[in-house]
């Protein structure tokens, strides 16, 4: 059999999902058949992907048949559920929820930074980070191994599509109320003109920031500021690092930003962090403000690299960092890095075959 | 001569000046005469202070004349010209621009902080603090009186009305391009959409969030981050304190808020805090997020004290706490803190004579 491996996407139809069909669209076109696939409600529904129509099929046991890499970008109770099912089917996950981020046998993987972690996947499964971990871990990455990372306290600035397209419609819904209106000018105001319903945040987002995202952890964190440092040290493999995130939610629809303030092992200069920040694959560095440079979501939203402005030396400390990150969340905070460690998988399958491999895995050569 | 002091508003038709018409009419009242100055563009309008119209008279010498204390809210390089005229005339002048803040002849005060350095003030003049430092400074102090603060770093969400009516006119413009479009999704979207004039601020700032405010100064800062450094030093008299800050403009009409890692010299739990939050003047610690409890700008706008929540002991340094607190640029973060701070200029002037001091300045007995 020689041909190149199959394709689902599963959650098709989602924030990510449909970032993830223009990527496949751009892209080198590396897979065979590509298949569609979200929950009941969708089946049916017709999707454009490399230039085609494609129908949406619900996802079951049948529909992920014969898939040699799955990539999941749906709610983490479903891909909990159905990774799974679909790699003990023979399928390479690739799963963009928080499901298998911090199980030992799962890689976690930036193909910037820890590209060969993609190879040893126990379970058939490889997840790919949460969006704000994602913002800032390319640049951040960068710079680590050059001076060796030793603490992190990073603010966001969450997109409303970080929490999907409930989150986007929410957003859209509240700007519509509360624009060509004198509202925010006295206390809750805004919060009784949009409602009780604010959608899948804690609280009005049109007119106001939400420092809450995720579910109540421990001493007072929430799941989104514990994964920032989870992920982080499980990337960097730096199981000690000190980190300290606070996660807010603003009033931009795509592309969340991450004010960093970054201490090294080793004295740093803003002249060496510009070299290395302007010469990584993954990274533009823009930063000239007293010329207006430097990234906001508005204009870094619907690109793929991370984009690094606002680098600062600390005025007290020759070791730590301050610099402003914007990234797409949809592309490199969720599809694109999806879709990249998904290639990998292709290109690993694929040279298998060439390099006369059998790993246990369907092994294939290109057309 | 037996009077209240006579009060001048200088910049009252502002944003800043708006909110202190307000306050001086909530206030108990102890002041005698009340002048509103402003530009000559606002001779003649009329304002309402004290359940009383009142003409805006344009601010020169003749203006004045005869006035006790005058609280500047206008430019930096208006405070600057005629605060020096002001005191000259024998004004004691309390002034809430940048112009005086960091000169070591001039108080920089913040009641519940530092009540007595008011006395002070051999240029007869006395500083506020700029509306992000004030965003923090009084639950930071509670802390370090407590635990010795040795390092602040924080990141900003700063409300469009910290730049004035114009920043607020500039925000409402825009929403009203931006609401009921499908804008955000593609780069550069917005910016055309908004076009080339952005206000007061480095970018668009509707579906968007800019990290840029004030002047380029040394090194990439920026004025409004150096001022938080500077300033916090110089009310908590902690001239080597460690302080990265990082400003960024959010689409919030008014109340700033701040995301705070603060290091202590002791260590601290979250219990201790809270105490101590609970209880200090001019604090609300609100804090319960699994009830949804946390401050949020569209909650705290129009209110004084500054909220607090989110109160977490960082997992990896039993010294540090992050926090996130909010409160009105335009009420504590301007007039409430410079009307703090005049009323209690008035008490002095007005016991100074009750004790039969005359300490180079007129003063006064109640009538
Ligand atoms: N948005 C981001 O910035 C971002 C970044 C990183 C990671 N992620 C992760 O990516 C995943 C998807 O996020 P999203 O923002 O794209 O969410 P979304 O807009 O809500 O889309 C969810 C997708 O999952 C599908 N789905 C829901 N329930 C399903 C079920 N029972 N069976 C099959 N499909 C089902 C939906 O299909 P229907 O349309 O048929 O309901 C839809 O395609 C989440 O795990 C999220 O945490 C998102
Ligand atoms: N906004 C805040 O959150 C905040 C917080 C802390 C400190 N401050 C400081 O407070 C000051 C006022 O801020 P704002 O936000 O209220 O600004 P604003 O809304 O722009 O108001 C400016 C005021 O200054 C007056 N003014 C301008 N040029 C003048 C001149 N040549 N002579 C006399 N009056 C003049 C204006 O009068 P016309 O209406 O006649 O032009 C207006 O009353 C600034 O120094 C600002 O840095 C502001």
């Amino acid at each position: 059999m020689s041909r190149k491996p199959a394709l689902a996407v599963v959650g098709a139809t989602g924030a990510a999902g449909a970032v993830m069909l223009q990527i496949l669209s751009q892209h080198a076109d590396v897979w065979g058949d590509i298949r569609l696939l979200a929950s009941p409600r969708s089946a049916g529904r017709k999707l454009a992907v490399r230039g085609e129509e494609c129908e949406v099929l619900a996802l079951d046991e049948d529909t992920l048949r014969g898939v040699d890499v799955a990539v999941f970008l749906v709610p983490e109770d479903v891909a909990a559920r159905w990774a799974p099912i679909a790699a003990a089917q023979g399928a390479v996950v690739v799963d963009a929820s928080a499901a298998f981020r911090m199980d030992p046998d799962v890689p976690l993987v930036v193909p910037e930074i820890n590209p060969h972690a993609v190879r040893v996947r126990p379970r058939g499964i490889v997840a790919s980070p949460g969006c704000t971990t994602l913002a800032l871990i390319v640049a951040v990455g960068a710079l680590h191994a050059e001076f060796g990372l030793s603490e992190l306290v990073v603010s966001a600035y969450q997109a409303v599509s970080g929490a999907g397209q409930a989150g986007v419609a929410a957003l859209r819904e509240q700007l519509s109320t509360v624009a060509g209106t004198r509202l925010g000018t006295t206390p809750g105001d805004v919060r009784r003109a949009v409602g009780d319903d604010t959608g899948p945040f804690a609280g009005p987002v049109a007119l106001n920031v939400v420092p809450w995202s995720g579910t109540p952890q421990q001493d007072g964190w929430s799941s989104e500021e514990l994964r920032i440092r989870d992920e982080t040290r499980k990337i960097l493999d730096l199981p000690g690092l000190r980190v300290a995130a606070t996660c807010v939610r603003v009033p931009v629809v795509t592309a969340h930003s991450v004010s960093v303030h970054a201490r090294f092992e080793r004295a740093v200069t803003v002249e060496r962090a510009h070299e290395i920040l302007a010469t990584s694959p993954g990274v533009v560095l823009y930063d000239d403000p007293a010329a207006g440079d430097f990234p906001t979501p508005a204009d870094v939203v619907g690109t793929d690299p991370t984009w690094v402005g606002r680098v600062r030396r600390s005025l007290d400390d020759d070791r730590a960092l301050d610099f402003f990150v914007c990234g797409d969340n949809l592309r490199k905070g969720a599809a694109l890095n999806t879709a990249q460690v998904a290639e990998s998988v292709a290109a690993e399958l694929t040279a298998g075959l060439a390099a006369g491999r059998s790993a246990g895995e369907a092994a294939y050569a290109v057309d």
